[in-house]
């Protein structure tokens, strides 16, 4: 289902191509992030013209509203969101583990309180299982245990033994018609623990390995410690996917890392915030600098936001809180992070990746906060 | 600039083509509103799409933010929202009397506090007109003063009084090219002041009439009679305009009583919370009642939202508070206001509206709100 189609001859970049019941996806690929079956703020039409190739939903979520009930009487999620391309669905792990109080943790899974009513619930790997078989997306998520950044060594320890044992019954639970399963690497920055979860994930034989406990809380540099203490372990044959990740300039250098796929809030996120991602990194389009740049957002850009409008009016229509102007960043923002991804698989194809890599970064100017932790890095 | 096309025989409903610097527009028709310079939750594109002939922008709104150094730097308010097409701008009379806090009504004008900040600001013809000649709208709106539902007859009398004189000194005002100014009639539902202050526009020569002093809390049937009270007195050959009104029923009513332009912000108001406008009458899509029911909104719409989303699918998204649902019911709602002016043209050019009227009003549910005021007006 995954074809390898080449490798980046400098670093670890791979160019590859997906094929799942509702189409292919080629990788390096960006996944636009629609929690409860939509992608803030988008509709359909938008998101394939901004080049979307794949969206995600989530278990956990779509499972207390609108509920399994609906979702099946509607024929799956394709069908209720009206979104015919390739789905893949979150587990819910990360949300129980997240959101949710925890009431007990179970052998097979965790019984909860819902973040919305507090009504009693109950998530392990058969329920996980169950609910994205009925979802029907093109590929399931197994049902993990992601420990937060802050955990002590221990409670990072039972974390990983729980996800192996878990990601073992997820395995053994039946699936839907080409439903692809991916298992979910634990582990933290130890590298005992990536190598022991990878290894176990993999002689599971999944159909493709996530990079879990990474967009945790955790510094730049963990994070990409985390990525490069696990990607060895993982097969060069199957798609890796590191979740919740990142900014721009971080996708560059994680499919420098041999990542293939990719999921953010980000993109829509920071845009009802009004902030928008351009090559030279992150601008505040309510800054009063912007009140009379007649300028689309970035020159260079080929979406409708950048095409109809200047920075001018995104200004005004955000301080004047309206919508027009958050839809207009989503769409900016969303299409940003698809052609980065354009971009390099082009310049792997190419045989031109590292000149690719150096120049992003080197007009990408990060945020404060992740310049301060490479500061603290580079003094360690 | 007008031109009358047909008169229908069995009501003073009329088809007409009124011409503008920016594009015609076919009569009846139904104005999407753009108050703070775009109409909300809707982007041009689909404006055109749901058959938007002409958008309005306020004068008052936009002169407080974005200010008019930066639309007159953007190249006036086309330029700005990048709207192509026709723009009404409304003079800012009605928001300096329904919103600000009125410091001072002098001879020339009001000197009001801004809702936003509280700056001491100042509005009268002079300023009005200057202001809407440098956003380049096609057409330019008086400055009146429109007094509430609730003003005693001397309040009444002394708005009427003001209004002429305010008219007067507006027609004296220098126009952009091409720019048509449109008079507004205010008189409640007094006859005499109706007549009154039809007749003194009238002498003025605008390009256009606007029946003011309705949509300001009135009941349905005060304000049909402040319609029926003003019609008269208003030269068939020029465009009358009912300002701020109405459901799709009373459109279709006030077609039937010879007026051929409206404005209103229910469809996309309503929207927001959750309310889609049907051929039976308005409806709450959050309802327990839509949760499973997978047609569209309304079959026979050819909107957006009824081509691609279910009743249930837009409950979800607007239960969990996703703004592609009310986006969504934007459109529709806004499609449904446009349509009705279409069908409304196309009865009347085909002798055939009084049917159209009569079936309209039939499968047409009102409001409880608006069938308590048509009872209490049959008792009287």
């Amino acid at each position: 289902m995954f074809e390898l189609l080449k490798t980046d001859a400098s670093s670890k970049a791979r160019v590859g191509r997906l094929t799942s019941p509702h189409g292919t996806v080629d990788t390096p690929v960006f996944m636009s992030v629609g929690t409860q079956g939509s992608v803030k703020a988008l509709d359909p039409r938008e998101l394939r013209e901004l080049g979307a190739q794949i969206i995600l939903g989530n278990t956990y979520h779509l499972n207390i509203r609108p509920g399994l009930e609906i979702l099946r009487a509607a024929g799956g999620l394709h069908t209720f969101i009206n979104w015919p391309g390739p789905i893949l669905t979150d587990s819910g792990g990360f949300q129980v583990f997240s959101l949710a109080t925890i009431r007990k943790i179970q052998a097979h899974g965790v019984e909860f309180r819902s973040h919305l009513d507090g009504s009693l619930l109950f998530l392990g790997p058969k329920e996980a299982m169950g609910i994205q078989r009925e979802l029907g997306s093109d590929i399931a998520m197994v049902f993990d245990d992601c420990p937060p950044h802050t955990s002590t060594p221990r409670e990072l320890r039972a974390a990983v033994e729980r996800t192996m044992r878990w990601a073992r019954e997820c395995r053994e639970q039946p699936r839907g018609p080409e439903q692809m399963v991916f298992g979910i690497v634990q582990g933290g920055t130890n590298a005992e623990a990536r190598e022991e979860c990878a290894k176990a994930l993999v002689t599971l034989e999944f159909d493709g390995y996530a990079i879990g406990g990474v967009s945790v809380g955790e510094p730049e540099p963990e994070m990409m410690r985390a990525v490069e203490l696990t990607e060895p372990f993982l097969p060069a044959s199957q798609p890796r996917y590191a979740m919740g990740l990142g900014t721009p300039a971080q996708l560059v250098e994680l499919v420098a890392r041999g990542v293939d796929m990719f999921d953010c809030v980000l993109p829509t996120r920071v845009a009802r915030n009004g902030t928008a991602f351009t090559r030279k990194g992150s601008i505040s389009i309510k800054a009063g600098a912007y009140k009379s740049d007649f300028r689309p957002i970035e020159e260079s850009c080929d979406c409708f936001a950048c095409r109809h409008f200047s920075r001018a009016y995104l200004r005004h229509l955000l301080n004047v809180g309206e919508i027009l102007g958050l839809r207009m960043l989503s769409v900016h923002n969303t299409r940003m992070f698809i052609r980065v991804m354009e971009e390099a698989r082009e310049a792997i194809l190419q045989d031109r990746f590292a000149e690719y890599r150096r120049e992003f970064a080197a007009s990408y100017v990060p945020t404060r906060k992740v310049l301060l932790a490479r500061a603290a890095e580079a003094e360690r």
